[in-house]
């Protein structure tokens, strides 16, 4: 008796040659631009020692909440602060199963790999002042967070792909993830005007918040936690959870902050008054009549009038990028400018109701997620694309018409043909055209027409022991038979410009003019 | 206090550009293939429930042996064999954490992708006799396998790239993988006849077996796993094995199959007979004489005969596919023909000694897969090219040599001229040429240019305040320097021929220049 149900884990997915065409498709494209860029291609493992990645999840406070974790199989040495091994008063060593997780983004493991490399120099004591050397790299790959509650066409297995500089506190990097964001986009074939980077600093709302009298970190980091759940909790969700508190649907009880009212009041207008359209320049001047000589606020405009200053220079003008001083980032490590690109396409949804696609990549500077594992500080910044996010937006927006063409397909119409059938395909592969002889178990015409159908077969080819003493072939036109077979005036009409006989020896050259007819 | 050591989990890797370069050459030149014959490019999840991915790795006797595996965090639905849900006597839903594992291999994900297309179908009845469809798919991903003892050079997370061809029983895909495999090695740049194509039935061992009164599945997945050894504990320790047991290097008893001694002869005679080089049909003749009339054995001769038609008639001889008996594969679902394909290059290991790398892919028929999961009984065949395995290969015995080109650099020499870098490197982007201004924390020219040596920079450019007023640039050629530093006369030589100074509109045009020249 069976006890096994073929099924996916929940919130995972197969994709489908399509899909896969669409994900390949953003990979290559704004990997190209990584590249131009100077960025190299870097892979870490799907798993990472959960200590190793930390905990920076938006909404989490504990380790394992929204990871997929579990104790390796293997018993591996304890260490102490040093490197060195454990071992117990009786002098053996000390053994644990450590703790694994599957990785939740693509920074974490770039920061373990850097501080991993420099391991070494930093125990020698030679990693010093700013010595620590620039790694650019790109990488894509799937992340995995276990988000008990899933949105509809959200999953807990996604793809990401990112590019960072490590070892760089130059403003240059980060006004060229701007452009970077922006170059790969278009290269996927998004076009200028349908999308917008979006710039924040995490020092400006610091600051900001510094001069309200809240500059404890953890203060700060709940906070901003609040914030960036307003797009779930709605704007009351969020001031209630700023002050007192609320009920959530199943009516628990969820506690807030604690602020008074002017406080909540003086987060909320500084929110509203830089969520409308302003000019970077403008936005600066707001900016700076804030500041009150609060060091974080001074730093963060002096970053992004930096930035300003490149994007300006090298013609990346406000169609293409702006700033949003109330963009808030989820990952807690971001210490510096954070970029978000939002998408301003939008789809009709199941009930016919006008839909935005929001935010499709998002980044910013991480300088404290290095020194957490290696020691010294290292400062970096660097973004991500949402693959499947985007291949989402491209579907739903029919921004990039995709023309899958499947392969030749040989019909298997007489058994004792099989071998002049497998010749033909040989050939037309030898010609660099993808064919395929049909070995399916159903052996009907009608079914292995329709094989080719499902795979998008441009072309049909067919050879019954008639047409084989005859030294012909049928070759079907499938999609002008397609295109056809709504107005056609009779079958054979159809029959007559759909297809056509060829002598054997010219069925290559046949196939090739249909496939680049179309 | 930090008590973090940044490190791998122990049997993982990171793969730096060089070998992804290499990795994605392997994946991107074979999935050409792929599809040239058809395949279709679809993509599982990472992970799976266990029981959907079942058991069947080499040497695996229990279902944890070799996996990774953990409970998810989400509670679920336990189901009744029909995949209804259960319910305990009061009437409440059964919950539990399944068990989740990561994918051993990507056939077995392929099994339950293919059962859970169909399992409505299946379920209203209507999946009967010979209608299952025909799926041909192509997939690439990481596997992973908890090895607990790791050879070098192995590791626990590996890529696989794989083709199968679901719901088809004929020959025609298995001989077909044969082709698929010799030409995708051969367009990855492997020269032919440095690899070799061998072809096995499992029915053909299955009968001689059951000729020597051995008709017992699980007696003959035992002698499988245990010939399946024979590379890591020798002859002499798979005769024991097969035989009275045998003590391993700790001690530890490793019990045998008991075996009479006349029995193991057999066996090991067989081997032994198949193991010399011998023409296809040779060795099918030595078959039938072994055949004694015994069903499994004469249609596994039937099968390979024809396999042997197909691939004459095309063209694949002697040279790239051969026939062996005593080729074993290690998972327990092949069912009918077996492929492994075996390098005949060798390389020296790191003692001088001269060794093979041995097998880089494997595949065969598993007609019982999709059965365990989905009730009805779906032939499938297909084979997998181990991408690690084989960029070891190609590096170890340099079959492959890589000009990995990295990007133009940019030297920041002055800070006040960072803006004239970065429209420098924009220009050059805008040309098609990877570059890029350097961003890192170590100023010095010294230090900039070992970054540059380092990303394998073709080109370096120099723009100092002096060149700068002058309207000049110096750019330096990276690998003509690098050629000439061994034998040039003086560093004036050195300097005038690998260095040049262009004015500042001449840039773009000179940088292409040096990079089309080498």
């Amino acid at each position: 008796m069976r006890k096994i149900i073929p099924r996916k884990i929940k919130g995972f997915r197969d994709s489908n040659p399509g899909l896969n065409s669409l994900k390949w498709h953003i990979i290559n494209s704004a990997g190209t631009v990584y590249k131009l860029y100077g960025f190299e291609h870097w892979d870490t493992p799907v798993m990472e020692y959960a200590d190793c990645i930390g905990k920076y999840l938006p909404e989490a406070d504990s380790v394992d909440e929204g990871i997929y974790f579990f104790r390796n199989p293997e018993k591996e040495n304890l260490f102490d602060d040093e490197g060195g091994l454990l071992k117990d008063s009786a002098g053996n060593f000390l053994l644990d199963n450590h703790f694994i997780a599957l990785r939740y983004d693509l920074t974490a493991p770039l920061s373990r790999l850097y501080a991993e490399q420099l391991w070494d120099t930093y125990k020698r004591g030679q990693l010093t002042g700013n010595n620590a050397p620039l790694l650019r790299r790109y990488q894509y790959g799937p992340v995995f967070r276990y988000e008990a509650k899933l949105d509809p066409g959200r999953f807990r297995e996604f793809w990401q792909l990112d590019f960072d500089s490590v070892g760089s506190a130059d403003m240059g990097v980060d006004a060229e993830a701007c452009m970077v964001l922006s170059d790969a986009l278009e290269a996927i074939g998004l076009q200028r005007g349908s999308f917008i980077v979006k710039v924040n600093n995490r020092k400006i709302f610091k600051g900001y918040l510094a001069n309200l009298g809240l500059a404890d970190e953890n203060m700060e980091q709940a906070i901003l936690r609040i914030i960036d759940k307003a797009d779930k909790i709605g704007k009351e969700g969020m001031i209630l959870e700023l002050g007192k508190g609320r009920k959530d649907k199943s009516g628990a009880e969820i506690p807030g902050l604690g602020l008074d009212d002017s406080l909540v009041s003086r987060i909320t207008g500084f929110l509203d008054d830089f969520s409308h359209d302003a000019s970077r320049s403008d936005v600066l001047t707001n900016l700076r009549s804030l500041s009150g000589g609060n060091i974080h606020l001074d730093e963060g405009i002096a970053e992004l009038t930096e930035i300003d200053g490149i994007l300006s220079g090298l013609g990346f003008d406000e169609d293409r990028v702006v700033f949003s001083p109330a963009l808030v980032r989820g990952m807690s490590y971001y210490t510096g400018p954070v970029f978000e690109v939002e998408s301003t396409l939008t789809f009709k949804d199941d009930k016919g109701n006008e839909r935005r696609v929001g935010s499709i990549c998002g980044g910013g500077r991480y300088d404290g997620l290095v020194e957490r594992l290696l020691g010294a500080k290292v400062p970096a910044t660097g973004a991500s694309i949402g693959v499947d996010r985007l291949a989402e937006l491209l579907t739903l927006t029919n921004a990039l018409p995709q023309s899958q063409q499947g392969p030749v397909l040989i019909i298997s119409f007489d058994a004792a043909l099989k071998s002049e059938y497998m010749k033909i395909a040989s050939e037309l592969r030898s010609e660099g055209i993808s064919s395929e002889v049909y070995y399916g178990l159903q052996k009907g015409l009608k079914k292995q027409m329709a094989y080719g159908d499902k795979k998008a077969a441009p072309v049909v080819i067919i050879i019954g022991s008639d047409e084989h003493a005859k030294g012909v072939a049928t070759i079907r036109d499938m999609r002008m038979g397609a295109a056809m077979s709504a107005d056609a005036a009779s079958k054979e009409e159809w029959k007559s410009k759909a297809q056509v006989e060829v002598p054997r020896g010219e069925i290559a050259a046949k196939v090739k003019e249909m496939l680049h007819k179309s």
